[in-house]
């Protein structure tokens, strides 16, 4: 399939007549053809009109029918094969390998949300029964059932061109969730987001879903994002990206005649914490391994470790050493675009020339124009503790370790921290005391806390957490990642007193979805009960 | 036990130095004793610091110890017996069998999310198995958890002295969640307020709660709220009453550094639709039964019917004459208070002087100082679509019949609607393919849908959802009554490849709370597996 610059409209696409997106391959730093005129407001006003169109059909779909649309779509994208690869390998800098995984993690999340559509869990259907003889008054029959908010407009981040983006976990958990998609496309790869939209496009007119439950519309600037949320159309926003942008979302959704919620995830700098009998034990292979995860893709994840905290003395020294070794021999990647380039380097900038700050070691300046240098950084936890900008994220491929005086300053290192996408803890059974008492705080900044590991790498699953406290999220109470996504685009109906014949599908005495409910208070699995 | 007009802060209690309420007996406009001395902000950022440093423990304390706790505070209400009773019918001007009825409610209530403690539901555990031998790569072991926010303020309603206020539906379920509440008592009944907080302070006690773990402010005017949701230990806000109430708080609390949720209900007509063929079966009962809902506690109600829509015809004016009939034959009764009477009284001046509407009915006004006079108005379907103004919430016993020319304008006038907390439907057997249209539309409407009921009684059960579209509320996915109200204040947080000793008891392998959980996608029911 080749590259066309079109808007996708429903069913249509076109070329868009405003200001053009310009793609760039920043490992080449070559212009990349064709370009992407813009959205014009009449386009968007179309998507979103299309949206809401297709929202009645689409939200009363069969759970099989949504279910299926969503392995049709990832059917459609492994159909792509290598044109899309190439693509998005050309748009990111990002290699092949990388990409494919991404693919395989994109299409796997896409079956993920089919398999949870299927399940019906997320219906979290509730029933109280009648009770007619009830004194003083007796009770008639209620019941609630989740329903899907309205079209939702969904910004794709630029660090993971698949995963998050175009058919990303927010496309996949709000058509999960009976909504239709508005995406507005990432500027760094437009090419790439043309290619997964037409899959989907594809897969929606194979499952024959209403005209309109997807739309991509590209534009240069923010004009097409503002545009977009302040749509009446449109019900919720999901957006990956800085905090600024994700607050220039926000405030836009709260000044609308209906506010509407935006669930941004923003920043994080993900500390990691050092037990002293973790790194008495193995300082060395944790020193290596936090290199390896903080220059993994160039060190642009939101889960990147940005902060290790640790207990001076000689096995930290170990610690240190082992970590400056690897930066060392760490070669620079290609960054994603020329602006992440530029933000990097003056925030390494700013970081070298800040007195309280230490430059530990350096890794090779990669040859590509937009490749960066791998900086670790140091500084005391009491000048941690002392100036905020310290927990300023910087994103890509730098970090820096805090030195505490014990264990209690750990502690206050942990309590003066904002909120965060992930803690971890690297432990020993003889750490477990001190394990406990950090635990206790870091609950209350992170969504997602780990031990033994790295943050980098998020499992699709059940129990995954990405969010977490503000700045990380917009609201701490939700996920990104994982099948609780689809909370994010649900709100719950009750139904009171209905005849059988008016309740939805979902609903009835029948229970024809056989689907697990929450019975009088008590969960009923199906098939359990005669 | 007598009324001090203390404020109280945790475990302590003393009058405030600030200006005072001076509670006011709407029935006779006479005085009550004590005045109230306002909270100084010395006072908010105690009962808040007191919060924080509660909700480490209180946030951990087991399910068991919280449940007692909610099951203590109902029975310490009861225990202030007759006390309660007669303060409440004093500063309310509410009869005594409502106050009584509105006792059982809330400490029902209060047992309801007592049993939901114990059933642990609410912690929506998920436990993502292990996968050593996956490849490419391993899976560890990944848990989620929900953990409660932090210090939740609670502001109560005027409309519901107990249901709704200090220990009402927001304080019994952050209660639940493992949320510290600070609560702002309202105005009109700080008498009621300062027993009802006696009571939870007692049970506290009683129960070894942390110090804290409670508080109750008053204050005159709005400098206090402003101050309580501005303030920094507070993680989210609970608010029943006026939107423009609701939106002001919503405001601050999004301005904050760290910006934090408030569910605010706030205003809802409530619609009724009148099907055809109901009307022609009973439009005389239904007429009777519209005016008994609506004149109920003085129209005083959010979910008070303040419209309902038909097609003109015969029938229909049965329906209207019977109506007619009832509310002439109602007498006025008292309102809460001097403003809400005074808002009383300019709505009906602002819709009797409406060329678009007519009055179709009055009822007697009553004798007391604040007492209201029942009001019915007609307008046509036309002009409703015509003017906004006509959906305009007039706060009591006054209601707005709208007359459509037949089916076509019915379905006009439900998608026009904003969002309410209910929207019902009158029907017979034969109405059900015009129920069918009408509940399309009102699903995006309304929180609950009635069929052949009226919106006023809110059951407390675990499938009532008493919320809905802005501005019926702020936040459309939530409910303020019923089991699902705790997950207001809840967050997921997810362990991944924790040791079983670092676990929360929650999680632990073994299971010691004997908790359902969604293993690896599956439910899984106590008891249930090997």
């Amino acid at each position: 399939m080749t590259v066309s610059g079109h808007q996708l409209i429903g069913q249509t696409s076109y070329r868009g007549d405003q200001a053009a997106i310009e793609p760039v391959n920043p490992a080449t730093g070559k212009r990349l053809e064709p370009d992407f005129p813009g959205a014009s407001e009449r386009d968007i006003e179309q998507a979103c009109s299309l949206a809401l169109e297709a929202f009645d059909e689409y939200r009363e779909t069969s759970l099989e029918a949504r279910a299926s649309f969503l392995d049709t779509i990832a059917t459609e994208i492994e159909a792509l094969g290598s044109s899309l690869i190439e693509r998005a390998v050309a748009e990111t800098g990002l290699p092949k390998s990388r990409i494919e995984g991404e693919r395989g993690r994109t299409c796997g999340q896409l079956r993920l949300f089919a398999s949870v559509v299927r399940a019906g869990e997320w219906l979290d259907i509730r029933v109280d029964s009648a009770l007619p003889d009830r004194k003083p008054m007796a009770r008639v029959d209620l019941r609630q059932r989740q329903i899907p908010v309205g079209p939702v407009a969904v910004f794709g981040a630029s660090n993971f061109p698949l995963a998050f983006s175009v058919a990303g976990g927010d496309t996949a958990s709000a058509l999960a969730a009976g909504c239709p998609v508005v995406v507005k496309g990432h500027s760094a790869h437009p090419g790439t987001s043309e290619l997964v939209g037409r899959a989907i496009q594809q897969a929606a007119k194979t499952c024959q879903m209403p005209n309109g439950v997807f739309s991509l519309l590209f534009g240069a600037g923010n004009v097409i994002g503002k545009a977009l949320v302040a749509n009446s159309c449109i019900q919720a926003v999901g957006f990956t990206g800085s905090q600024r942008g994700g607050m220039a979302l926000t405030s836009i959704a709260q000044q609308r005649r209906v506010p509407i919620p935006v669930f941004a995830e923003m920043s994080s700098i993900n500390p990691v914490f050092l037990m002293p009998g973790a790194v008495a034990a193995r300082a060395s292979s944790i020193g290596k391994d936090y290199v390896a995860s903080l220059n993994m893709g160039a060190g642009q994840f939101c889960t990147n470790p940005g902060l290790v905290i640790g207990c001076r003395g000689e096995d930290f020294d170990v610690f240190k050493q082992a970590a400056m070794d690897a930066v060392t021999r760490t070669d620079g990647q290609t960054m994603l675009t020329p602006d992440i380039h530029a933000a990097y380097t003056q925030g390494i900038e700013r970081w070298s020339d800040h007195a309280a700050i230490k430059c530990l070691a350096s890794g090779s300046q990669g040859t590509t124009p937009n490749s960066c240098q791998p900086h670790l950084f140091a500084a005391s936890a009491a000048d941690f503790l002392a100036d905020e900008a310290l927990q300023r994220e910087i994103f890509g491929a730098a970090s820096l370790i805090i030195e505490c005086e014990g264990v209690e300053e750990m502690q206050h290192v942990a309590s003066s921290l904002e909120g965060q996408l992930t803690a971890t803890l690297h432990m020993d059974d003889d750490d477990l005391e001190l394990a406990q008492s950090l635990l206790a705080t870091l609950e209350t900044k992170a969504g997602r806390i780990l031990v033994n590991g790295w943050p980098t790498g998020v499992e699709v699953c059940h129990a995954m957490v990405h969010g977490g406290p503000f700045p990380a999220t917009s609201d701490s109470r939700t996920t990104s990642v994982g099948s609780a996504a689809i909370r994010r685009f649900l709100r719950p109906v009750c139904y009171q007193n209905f005849p059988d014949a008016l309740l939805p599908h979902a609903l009835k005495e029948a229970n024809p979805y056989k689907l697990n409910r929450l019975l009088d208070g008590e969960r009923e699995i199906w098939g359990d009960k005669p």
